[in-house]
């Protein structure tokens, strides 16, 4: 569907589609994009995992699909619902509000959340709107501190004023809720865990490098992504991503750059190709010291995932097969936390300002 | 050990008995107080869980003992350098800044994490210092909005200026790093997830009610519980708290209530005998029409935990007794979420202002 409807428009459009083949006396069918494996693809071009053009037919006159049609619907329906009174809530209570026992019978509408999720996924590719343009909220917050003034629902937060702590990132990241008022930063540094975000915050690093500090608290959550993302393309900065050294950091940075396997739908508005891995390095255990024994033993399942990523098309660079193969060769993963071995403020004082003076980083 | 030494002055102290010992040629020892079942109970009067007086001594002339003994004065060291620095970290930096291989061995002074964090509860009760007060935080932070103004490491942030996603719950909520400069509001509503934190923030209910609203993102973290305590404490406000109808919800209430077994030593700087429950209660389905399919139903672990809770000291009054009986009862659990069958914003516009106009709560 054309992407200058409103998200409302096209609600009502699929509810139209339904009525129109009742109308004509014909089987309602609505065309969903097929989301595996089998309709995903790396683009080299533009450099983010893309879903193909595949569709599947989900019919209500077949067995096999009329429930699946009806939860359709209704979970449209209360999409509609999010949109007029201009609400928005999380997956969850989007199962909560369809679910209901059908007129004289014992079948419910949904009978747990499994069934309510992927219908939502569904209409997100068919609709061609983002699950925040939906009004449905993923899990998970962030924080923001550094050289950035955000307007969240009206007010102006200045981020250097934001104390220690900074202001939490919304699972939704979305004008004309979330704008950008300014950035002065030379460049965003995203942190994959709050204790090293802690330290940088502590030690105003952004202050000295004049940065700014994300974090998502693991993998980072949707609201973080999207804010990166808006951060890179309206104010043209660098985003440097910085997680442990093992696959799992790996795959954290690759969802960042070009999008993930499972959601190739929202590469195109989350993806940021552009972003640079700038540690920790499979090499930087050598570079800076540290002794084997905060290395943590490989395990099977990093040792096969380290080669499936391997053979990942966006991992193909000679730089990235060579970051890799040196990780397996270690028989290590550092976590890092593991910086602090050296000393407490290491990390702030010399890891980080060394690998900026170096360009030490991996596109 | 007194309260009025400096924490810094405390593990000096420390190292000054060992080498005191030493100077004597005596074995060193540390007394520290016993973290178990056995040397906790209840305290009717303060209406807290708390340590008793049981101690056990640690020496260093003991084969059993003489790894932890040196353990424990690594990690003191460790303590005494962040305090010497004024820094924060986390309880896994310490496990690594702590970690070294003892020379012309392969004995390493840590295994993993699980040998230095009891270490620091020791140390915790052994100094009678919070955890916070030796500088390390522990995970999770939370998000609060509302009519309170914060001064976070100098930074002023009004709260009610803060956008609908908030300020970030600093790990650490302590002074002089976190200030409460003013609170004008009624009372704090202390929400479990992080979804009703978002419906009641976008909907702006603090300012229609004025209040505070805070979120842990499920068990409420250190910080969250020690800024609650605070603004009752500092600012004389009631705290209400808003949790699943299940086990766990009422566990998280009695842990901000009074404190928790683990953690009994904590109890008289994070618990807050006063606060109130406020919902979901096993009686408000009915109360408020929720059909029983969006009712969960309770299983095996749900019951012998909800009569390990009727049999707690703190959940003998009458009015828990039938609570939690209700409950069993009805054989089913509901999620906060559930209120979004009636309608997304039920909760703001119907649950919690008839909640507060009856004062429907528990003690």
């Amino acid at each position: 569907m054309a992407k200058s409807q409103s998200v409302e428009q096209k609600l009502v459009g699929l509810a139209d589609l339904v009525v129109e083949a009742a109308r004509k006396k014909q089987d309602p069918q609505i065309e969903i994009p097929v989301r595996a494996l089998s309709n995903v693809r790396f683009n080299e071009r533009k450099r983010i995992i893309e879903m193909g053009k595949a569709t599947q037919a989900r019919t209500f006159f077949n067995l096999g699909m009329a429930k699946k049609f009806m939860q359709t619907v209704l979970v449209g329906d209360a999409l509609a619902e999010l949109q007029r009174q201009d609400l928005t809530t999380s997956l969850r209570e989007i199962y909560y509000r369809t679910k209901h026992t059908l007129k004289d019978s014992n079948e419910n509408t949904f009978d747990s959340q499994d069934e309510s999720d992927p219908i939502i996924e569904d209409l997100e590719v068919t609709l061609a709107s983002l699950r925040e343009e939906l009004h449905v909220a993923a899990e998970g917050r962030g924080s923001i501190v550094g050289n950035i003034v955000l307007v969240d629902d009206g007010d102006a937060i200045d981020c250097t004023r934001a104390g220690k702590s900074g202001h939490t990132v919304p699972s939704i990241c979305e004008e004309p809720d979330i704008r950008i008022k300014r950035c002065g930063a030379d460049f965003v540094l995203l942190v994959e865990k709050a204790t090293q975000f802690n330290r940088l915050s502590e030690d105003k690093f952004w202050k000295r490098h004049n940065c700014v500090l994300l974090t998502g608290n693991g993998q980072p959550p949707r609201g973080v992504r999207r804010l990166c993302r808006r951060i890179h393309d309206e104010w043209r900065k660098p985003i440097h991503v910085l997680v442990d050294n093992d696959p799992w950091g790996y795959y954290i940075y690759s969802v960042v750059k070009q999008g993930s396997i499972n959601l190739a739908f929202e590469s195109q508005r989350m993806a940021i190709p552009n972003v640079r891995f700038i540690g920790l390095s499979s090499f930087d255990p050598e570079k800076h010291g540290l002794p084997r024994n905060v290395g943590i033993k490989l395990n099977d399942k990093d040792i096969s995932r380290a080669k499936e990523l391997m053979g990942y098309d966006w991992f193909q660079k000679k730089e990235w097969q060579r970051e890799i193969k040196h990780m397996l060769a270690s028989g290590l993963k550092y976590e890092l936390d593991a910086l602090a071995n050296k000393d407490f403020r290491y990390l702030t004082t010399d890891y980080l300002p060394r690998k900026l003076k170096d360009k030490d980083w991996l596109d």
